[in-house]
């Protein structure tokens, strides 16, 4: 088949590489429909992350069920699925904690940029749909892979609540959904930071009340502006760099919690700061399977319009372009089509 | 009036200090009739904080209202009390939402080992019982100012909940403590790690079902053995040393909450871990006023008996000889009379 690749900072190709194929018996293989980069992969696309020369990168995607292996029961071939990023077996105590992203029998989806995707733990991980969703919703289940739910995952780790206030570090596709979740939430006032107006505008359709351009010391001075100088009930931090969290804590109420999802890399957390403020920290790799039904819900019921998040469509041959469109802020999420 | 005061690492006295006296129209003046030394207070008597030679030292204590200010409505002289070790308000938005040691006009008792102490917020503050106790209550009551409130917040804040296996890290007096909380909230299991017989003992009797003796990497083993290879469900951080907290993470199952209480010192938290495996931090400083209520109604009801944790009683004057008993580990909580 053909798949992303990477085997350098700035190295993307699309290129033939083996088909995936049923490795274990709990295994499926699906037939890509959308995939998509994920700011995370920016990580190793700029360097900072170790790069295994020639890999596939992408792991997000929905798509067909092409194979299953003999122990799948619940999936067969030509069933539309929701592909997790992460899988999970949903059994293990883990996955009924709800913290399937930490499964003892998990893995990765390493294809979704790719024309096939081996899915470990078919049962416990996929998700499907009552036939085949019309091309419109596409868009909007794919952002259940992982870039939904993560910004979801997010706002629960902060413990938003309906009535309080959320704030969402982050204007990337994540910190968007963020945003979304944190008002779906029932968070009464949704403070999104961002300097992009494009960002800004899905931040709003997407329930920010209200949109804090500056950044560092005097966004955390506009946040206590608008908090009356008690802070945010809640904060979600969806970039992962050190000056993300610094300003996630500076802007955070004594007692409440930072929710983070972004990859950490170079952050050193303010312990002192946290605990003289008793200001806490949850989340991390977002369990997609445990939001998946209700987000799914969610969506087929248009409470949600996620798919909008989209603002590049490229056919999947052209994911170096896509890449560098990432990179180069052109796009806040890119779309791509086998 | 006398109080103990330090002048440098290991350099205690008990000598004549200025009074305190009523400052703002909110203090109180209370006499203590008992005091304590706190493992916090150990940290400057070591020499790992900042000294200002010849301050007061200790926070903890009860005592009787000698004197109040103007606008002090529900205290007069003659009342017991217990002091908090931090003052509130408990009327401003970080009272209100539960963490009144973030008070937006907080304070902290400055000579809780000196014969009387100034308290400021004393409305916001301070507990009375019915009339005076006891003196056979005075050492429960006396845990109320700080060590069994800090203990409970540790359990509050790593979510202990009926049913649930708790680790509680350190045996100190607020390990103890962090024991007796997560038996009290309902763990059906609690793990205290300890090497030392004589708080083994009182860990069993605040109700741990296991002990472990060994630390660091076969601690942790311990632990994994003792859950099933799952990890705890809760786990209380009572030390503040980078060692504890390492140990507390390794231990933790994913999704649950690190509750720390021990004042971090040179501690790096291991933010990839808690990452990959959702593990959070939570706690601080321990809203005692939070707790007080419901902690001294479980000690007027003999639910509890905190005031074992004594070992060592000394009058006041030979507060230099309570600070080596503490450091030389022969004694795990002191208590100085005046």
């Amino acid at each position: 088949m053909r798949a992303t690749t990477i085997h350098a900072p700035g190295d993307i190709r699309f290129e033939e590489v083996p088909d995936p194929t049923i490795e274990q018996p709990t295994d499926a293989v699906v037939k890509v429909v959308a995939g998509c980069i994920c700011g995370s992969d920016l990580w190793p696309y700029r360097g900072h992350n170790d790069i295994d020369a020639g890999a596939t990168i992408g792991h997000e995607c929905v798509g067909v069920v092409e194979e299953v292996g003999a122990d799948v029961k619940d999936f067969r071939p030509g069933d539309f699925v929701i592909v997790p990023f992460c899988h999970s077996d949903n059994t293990c105590p883990h996955c009924l904690a709800g913290v399937q992203s930490a499964c003892q029998n998990g893995g990765f989806t390493a294809s979704g940029q790719g024309e096939y995707a081996r899915v470990t733990q078919a049962d416990g991980s996929l998700v499907k749909t009552d036939g085949m969703p019309d091309a419109s919703m596409i868009p909007s289940l794919l952002t259940l892979s992982d870039v939904f739910p993560t910004g979801w995952h997010a706002a629960v780790s902060a413990g938003v609540r309906p009535g309080g206030t959320a704030v969402v570090i982050g204007d990337g596709a994540v910190g968007l959904f963020g945003v979304l979740a944190a008002s779906q939430l029932g968070a009464e006032r949704v403070i999104a930071m961002s300097r992009h107006a494009d960002r800004q505008a899905i931040a709003r359709t997407f329930g920010a009340t209200d949109v804090v351009a500056e950044r560092g010391k005097e966004g955390g001075e506009r946040i206590a502006e608008l908090t009356g100088g008690v802070g945010a009930d809640a904060v979600l931090e969806c970039v992962g760099t050190d000056e993300a969290m610094k300003t996630a804590f500076a802007v955070a109420r004594p007692g409440s919690t930072v929710g983070f999802v972004g990859v950490p890399h170079g952050v050193e957390l303010p312990v002192r700061r946290m605990f003289q403020k008793n200001v806490g920290l949850a989340g991390g790799v977002a369990p997609v399977r445990r939001y998946l039904p209700d987000l799914l819900e969610r969506v087929l019921s248009n409470a949600v319009d996620p798919g909008i998040v989209f603002d590049l469509t490229l056919p999947m041959s052209e994911s170096p372009e896509g890449y560098r469109a990432m990179d180069e802020r052109r796009a806040t999420k890119v779309l791509l089509q086998p």
